[in-house]
């Protein structure tokens, strides 16, 4: 498969040209395309333009809202419950966070929650803004059933990623960013299409049995990691996430790609915490530099070149990504082409 | 190995009189020994009465300040610092808790971080205190190191335990406590003294090769769970628990069993968060009854029995112990009336 490389700016100005097309204001439209640049830059192109037929699509079915009025329901001073309107997952979260970090700096600690949301991106853009603000940021999200619990058999839990960002000094930020579950789920659509198996431990079939045929996989269910243990983050991100926001939850939080006769009214949950409550932010970010360079610089296991720091692949990816330009492969660049030719926008990738 | 069952004020009368003994006062003691018999009555017998010897060694030594000032050292409405003054984790900890459930009923939310401290015992004591008021409690404590980083070899991370409590309904209250090490150092001791082979993935040698060799394995480091994903989660501990609160970190956090030369020196850091920042707490335990009832009642996989949400063996361990009493080895016991008569304690278990 082919692929070009452009500059942050072309895919930006193209991008945003299709969400105002679709409907949606130059306010929010440049806050969604900003988000997925990001994500590009990050080297997550899974998450990047290349979701943006996705959200198109649903955006024409009308399950997204092109023009939601965010409505904060609850509020005080270390918290808020947000409505998405059922709008892009970015708009409501950009504005979560950002109430997020002006609540923490004041109060010292914050959390915000959002229900009757979207599809919101990757959760490490998030937690990364509060971290830049000397604050450590937390951001949960649930998603559709994709996961079975320890010992079940039905897809009752989405992948259910979390983020944690932490600021450091010299160093870059600490950025854990994960899915609970072992894999995503496009890795078991990748093994079919290629005719391979996969590796015990990623999935079970649909009567609960360990499987490494990628095609019963796709039909039973993705195992949590690290077992007990990333089952109970799963629930737990499900928990504030879901349960906690209003937001729907388990089973019935509904899927990106495959309902598409119904919102997904999914929820996120945003927490961010204040270094200063406990030491000087320099201080802190002195510790930060002294545990990262101690642990960088301790002594390899056989075969290991460089131990990395939670994050920092992506940081060194996106220090690349910057000066090379962001690299789109060509089935992507047609489908985007061919969404701004459906929607007589005369640009073109 | 015998053993015999006591009901659980006998244990407390005991125990409370090995630590005043020590030089403790009936109220720290009191709390000490109120928090070791709520763990043995949840069925985590290593961290209950059975550590007394080893507090008592340390305390012996000098290791253990048996007469703590715990002090405040900064606070605001939504944060504490406490400086454990190197008395029993459970002292100070004790406090922070309360501390925290106080702040966060006043202000929606709070977070109390620990320094100079001792082994607390079990994280899930702390957080479901912090549950059965209505709140979601999450506890943070750094440990000695045991555990490479992803991709190393040196022992520069601790098994660093996390744990979240949410209440529920009808329920029993969800309670995730757990390692980020895929087992406990204990394991491999058991393993070396069979004589038998560890799985592989529990650790690796000296040279950083997977070993399924225990003795090896003690020589070397226990690997997290769930690969990079596990290391991310014990480098955030890390930070919350050591970075963060001005205690030790990684390497240099002292070991309760293995450095009988320095006071442990290790941080703890506990969060509590308001359900009703967010909707009444009636609504939000009755949505976790419908999560958890879900789960619980859906197809098992093959072989299963019965699924469990995070937390539900031990509360049924719980309510089993409370009935029956409290069961505790021969060994244990012996060492502990060996250590009464030490003391000139005439009290005999």
């Amino acid at each position: 498969m082919g692929e070009k490389t452009y500059i942050p700016d072309k895919l930006f100005e193209f991008s945003t040209k299709v969400f105002q097309k679709l409907g949606m204001t130059q306010e929010d439209s440049d806050t969604v395309c900003r988000i997925l640049i990001k994500t590009d830059l990050r080297g997550i192109s899974s998450h990047g333009v290349a979701r943006i037929p996705i959200y198109a699509k649903r955006i024409k079915l009308g399950l997204i809202n092109p023009t939601p009025q965010i409505k904060i329901l609850k509020e005080n001073d270390t918290s808020a419950l947000i409505d998405a309107d059922n709008g892009m997952g970015h708009i409501a979260s950009e504005k979560a966070i950002n109430i997020c970090i002006e609540k923490a700096k004041k109060s010292g600690m914050a959390a915000v929650g959002v229900r009757n949301s979207n599809h919101f991106g990757i959760n490490a853009y998030y937690s990364m803004k509060a971290a830049e603000e000397g604050l450590i940021g937390m951001t949960f999200t649930n998603t559709s059933p994709l996961m079975a619990p320890f010992g079940g058999r039905e897809r009752l839990l989405g992948s259910n990623p979390l983020c944690i960002a932490i600021p450091a000094g010299e160093e870059p930020d600490i950025v854990l960013d994960m899915a609970t579950s072992v894999v995503a789920r496009g890795k078991l659509e990748v093994a079919a299409r290629k005719g391979m198996n996969i590796p015990e431990g990623w999935a079970i079939d649909s009567e609960g049995r360990v499987t490494v045929d990628p095609q019963k996989a796709l039909e039973g269910a993705l195992l949590p990691f690290g077992g007990p243990k990333g089952y109970g983050l799963a629930v737990l991100v499900d928990i504030l996430s879901g349960v906690l926001t209003g937001a729907k939850f388990g089973p019935d939080a509904g899927s990106l790609f495959g309902d598409l006769d119904r919102p997904q009214e999914i929820g996120h949950f945003f927490m961010a915490v204040s270094v200063e409550n406990f030491m000087s932010l320099e201080t802190f970010k002195h510790r930060m530099d002294s545990m990262i360079q101690r642990i960088r610089n301790s002594k390899k296991a056989e075969g290991v070149d460089r131990i990395y720091m939670p994050g920092e692949i992506e940081y060194l990816k996106s220090k690349e990504l910057i000066e090379k330009g962001i690299t789109v492969n060509e089935k992507v660049i047609k489908e985007l082409n061919d969404l701004a030719e459906n929607l007589g926008i005369s640009d073109r990738l």
